[in-house]
């Protein structure tokens, strides 16, 4: 256990609530707390033991004026989420009472917690590695419960697993190599076999790493949403087709509060997938997004995005703006959707759009639905979405890990290449140092510092 | 305790947090949750102790699929919230996790707790009182540490104490007159004391109402706020005495968001005291009142507000409209504002109109405030703002202790103008049932479900 002052924080989301936690961490948290707490007929809570629970209540220290009826739950180091002694003090819920009680405990001498500090000490202890801590705040921003199923398997450590796999494979090279560079040190002949073993096992590292790159688009989507934006000209049912989609059975529509009430992200569950329609606000009030933005506006739109629905009106014949839209998402990845299926066609199709995704729809009678969410998956899963494999889902992990396969590809020509064997050892520590960053084996306080303060407070 | 179906909710605000809590009441409450929840080495948690807790997840209960990392605690009834056993659920914070929990519990068996619910089981088992349990949410909801202090007391039974206090000495007069009117049956002479101890104990009883009502006015600002509004033309310096107001060291803004995310309510705490501004949004966007709304909407505003705070420019002469504004609200509680004492005084005041309430400041230098609070305070509060003494917050309550008086006033005449004391009697028992709604001792049904349903879910 590393030696760090007591810390406290609101733990729970502030807003008007039954209850919220406030929580405290580190040696002196008990001693703390218990400065300020008053149990029934005055019992204090020194002799509290772990994993139990007292009711009191919180005073001020200097007048022993009754701040708030609290229940205490204490949870001793190591047995606790930052490893560390830790009380929660649950009082009442609303924003006075729990900064209130928070002010309290700082007054007896906590410091406030940075944002995600709890998760910081928490890895800083041991308790859990680099991966698993930043899969804490992805469970808590999860969109949707194949999402939140991902990060929970990340926070168990189903990826820092199969991360320590290819570390110890590496390590094992490096050892090898150690021994046969000592070895022929004694002048005899070196070991043929030598470098044939090292090949085969970077080969057999590097085959592991692309198999993981290869989850990394569907765990990006997973994790930060699929971002989808509709176009097309006014009235060609971009409103239906977005409520069509809302309306589905498991679909949640979810306000996420970021840092400031201004961020609010809606997003659509579509059987798992978070997608997140790019200025639904626009199509909502406007059903208007290209006249309303102009062509260029539209383009930035489409630029923002993973995927680009434009919708085109069966009903109506082309027009020179339809056709400019077509040409500029020609090479992005887009669906277009022709609605209107039940009016009458006047819609040319020209031979040389040649479009490979359309689908025909009825947003106002919601056939075709189901074959646009059908479509959108293939798009962007492999068969079916599955939480339950290990994926990287975070573009950190994603880009240390193609540090990580460029070292071992590099250290495979130059044995291939019959390089000495101790240049070929600089690249396999190169690719293991670049695996150590994913769990934090390996990693700076300063990128530390930065991935912890991007969590919430209370975290 | 009574036969309850077990309930369940998320008990925190819902939002980005580090924990959420799900909150379990009723007779099933441990063994929904048991059948749900894998702990360490699959321990079950049917032998779990009061006031404990355990380390696992939750699991869906076909599948066994891990849904989320929790710590479970349980408070066995009658020593929980809601006299009934209780397990609290800590998952991770965030919308997915939370309600996944939840779906989970409901699937269990447990039911979706109304709003309020779990408070209202409190009382209808007999835990608190009325009064008490609409101290919770006002707790919950308090926009000051003082208008907090007074919700807490009133939790703790404070003004229920005060309130049986007044029903036994009314129940004494009850079986006084009773006792009284069997004797007299006897064919003796009435005992001629009786009227004057059945007048004198109805006079010390009106007479503690009367002081419980005289703390309502103070205690409906504590509860929920104070509306002010401040009026002016264009540049006066509104937006300037805003920011003064709310850069108080003790000032909060906070936002108290209802049941939807609209409405959003901005308060001043001045000196415990919670201040609402009318539209302060106005005022910051445009520091234009008049202008924007014209005289009519200023006076509609000011019919909505407890205080009008009129602010003149000294260095300004004085305009129609003005003139118009100062004789609508003269004989509403306000203060004149004169700003910009720093400038050349082009003001000159008329004599009909003598301001009893003016001061002068200048928002920019800031000089002037704390007079200004003061004028606020001395307004409405009788000496310092008391947290500590019984105060009467809540309308509904004010209005039951003036039916309360009402009965007791006309009893009293009754008995002074020599009536027969079982018509005497008749208007002490409605004075008692009065009372008895404050405590819930004498409640209807459907009052009970329309104070609950007030509360915020999970409470």
């Amino acid at each position: 256990m590393k030696d760090f002052d007591t810390i406290a924080a609101i733990a729970t989301a502030l807003g008007e609530g039954g209850i919220s936690i406030i929580r405290v961490s580190g040696d002196k948290a008990l001693s703390i707390v218990s400065s300020i707490f008053r149990g029934k007929k005055n019992r204090s809570i020194d002799d509290i033991k772990s994993y139990t629970m007292r009711y009191g209540h919180i005073v001020e220290k200097d007048t022993q004026r009754t701040i708030d009826e609290v229940i205490v739950s204490y949870m001793k180091g190591p047995k606790s989420f930052t490893a560390e002694d830790t009380i929660e003090i649950n009082c009442h819920g609303g924003v006075t009472s729990t900064n209130r009680v928070l002010e309290e405990v700082i007054k007896a001498g906590a410091r406030v917690a940075e944002p995600g500090e709890f998760t910081k000490r928490a890895f800083l202890n041991g308790r859990i590695d680099l991966s698993q801590a930043e899969a804490v705040i992805d469970i808590i921003r999860s969109k949707t419960d194949v999402s939140m199923k991902s990060a929970l398997m990340q926070s168990e450590g189903r990826l820092s697993r199969e991360i320590n796999i290819l570390s110890e494979k590496l390590l094992n090279v490096l050892a090898h190599i150690e021994f046969v560079v000592d070895f022929t040190e004694d002048d005899e002949e070196p070991d043929e076999h030598t470098p044939i073993a090292v090949a085969n096992n970077l080969k057999s590292v590097i085959s592991v790493i692309n198999n993981l790159l290869d989850t990394a688009s569907e765990g990006k989507i997973l994790r930060d949403g699929l971002n989808m934006v509709i176009i097309g000209k006014p009235n060609v049912g971009k409103s239906s087709l977005l409520n069509s989609l809302l309306m589905e059975k498991r679909a949640i529509v979810t306000d996420i509060p970021g840092t400031t009430r201004d961020v609010i992200e809606e997003y659509i569950n579509l059987d798992g997938i978070p997608v997140k329609i790019i200025d639904t606000a626009g199509i909502r009030e406007t059903e208007d997004l290209v006249e309303k933005l102009g062509v260029q506006r539209s383009k930035e739109k489409i630029n923002q995005a993973d995927l680009i629905v434009l919708m085109l009106d069966l009903s109506r014949p082309l027009e020179e703006e339809d056709k400019e839209i077509i040409d500029f998402i020609k090479d992005k990845k887009y669906i277009v959707i022709l609605n209107k299926v039940d009016l009458e066609r006047k819609l040319q199709l020209e031979e040389s759009m040649n479009f490979h995704n359309f689908i025909e729809i009825s947003a106002v009678q919601g056939t075709g639905i189901d074959a646009l969410k059908q479509k959108i998956k293939d798009m962007f899963f492999k068969g079916e979405v599955d939480a339950e494999s290990v994926m990287v889902t975070n573009s950190r992990h994603k880009e240390a890990l193609y540090r990580a396969k460029e070292g071992c590809v590099t250290a495979l020509e130059q044995v291939e290449s019959g390089a000495y064997l101790d240049l070929v050892s600089i690249y396999v520590t190169s690719a293991l140092k670049a695996l150590g960053e994913i769990t934090g084996a390996e990693i700076q306080e300063d990128l530390v510092n930065k991935i912890f303060s991007s969590f919430c407070v209370g975290k």
